[in-house]
């Protein structure tokens, strides 16, 4: 089989890890969002803690690091370039490796010389709230918090580091509605493309 | 035939007039880019001349309105209020009469209380230049300027009218970048929606 790596950016509270999921079981190839930290874990010597307090989040300006006693003065790498190094690491060796589905963590921005595929997911905010809600034991005002100050993190770290706009359609290439477009629906068609893509790469 | 109105952002020198086109064929549905502007000259009584001059851009800024002219200090409409307010009754007018294709012109904003299908198109810069190029007879450098002109102009009338901004993922059903997806496996996938959510809309 041909290698497939489908990068996954995902508004929060849209369905990405459940559509990954899926996704990778109809592919049958591996699926990585959370399941990424214990390899960084392992090859950064960072705690999975740490990694999972910072996870996605941008904490590498100095001021941030000087409060958090990240920065070292001395030319030592701080904490955040360690975890950033080794979050690089561990993707691009995945990448390697073979087929595999990476949500968010600047899978598409670190992957960007690969042969990869873009999807960025969105939904209707009141199908976001409903999901956090029912996930996450919250109520609807506590959800919509919950989103809006995730995906303004999500905003902050893609930006930070990828110098371009998190959400932006020019950046990806397939953006799907899933308050629109059924999750299903929605696989078919990253399949449809895949599949293609996979034929004409092989000529 | 349930009806079908789909509306078509677009960067500028991504294909969006091509593929609107041929996806107006294969629909048996009309089609509305520049083809609007009639219906809106006979509808405003403003002169086609102008509203080409003046097609998707911002001009209700006091500032350029009074150096334009067309602001009125007596609290009459002023010239750009009248256009936009024929713009919105012909969009209105031609949702109401049956299926269609509308590209850019805020048609997803302006109909956002009808049962619509938003698509946003984009490409490469490279393919972009390339296309513009071709078109409009520029050199690289030339067809380069004119995209990002363009592009900024498209994403400030929009944001001046819509209060949303252009070209962000989550503001439409499905996003398609004609370099990764052919225009013909673009146009499969918005049929294989749209009849979809026609099948779901008549029950």
């Amino acid at each position: 089989m041909e290698k497939i790596i489908i990068t996954i950016g995902r508004q929060f509270g849209a369905g990405g890890r459940e559509l990954g999921k899926k996704l990778a079981e109809k592919l049958k190839i591996p699926y990585y969002d959370k399941e990424i930290m214990a390899a960084i874990a392992e090859k950064s010597g960072l705690s999975k803690e740490y990694l999972t307090q910072n996870d996605e989040v941008a904490t590498n300006s100095f001021l941030y690091s000087l409060v958090m006693g990240t920065r070292t003065l001395s030319g030592q790498k701080t904490v955040e370039e360690i975890k950033m190094d080794a979050q690089r690491e561990v993707m691009k060796e995945l990448a390697e490796k073979g087929s595999c589905i990476i949500i968010g963590r600047l899978a598409d921005y670190t992957l960007r010389e690969e042969n990869i595929f873009r999807i960025f997911l969105s939904a209707e905010k009141e199908d976001r709230i409903e999901r956090v809600c029912n996930r996450d034991h919250l109520s609807e005002v506590e959800a919509l918090k919950k989103i809006h100050k995730m995906d303004k993190l999500r905003a902050s770290y893609y930006s930070e580091y990828a110098d371009a706009e998190w959400g932006r359609a020019g950046n990806y290439d397939l953006c799907i509605n899933l308050s629109k477009i059924s999750t299903e629906k929605a696989i078919d068609m990253i399949i449809m493309n895949v599949s293609d893509w996979r034929r004409e790469t092989r000529i």
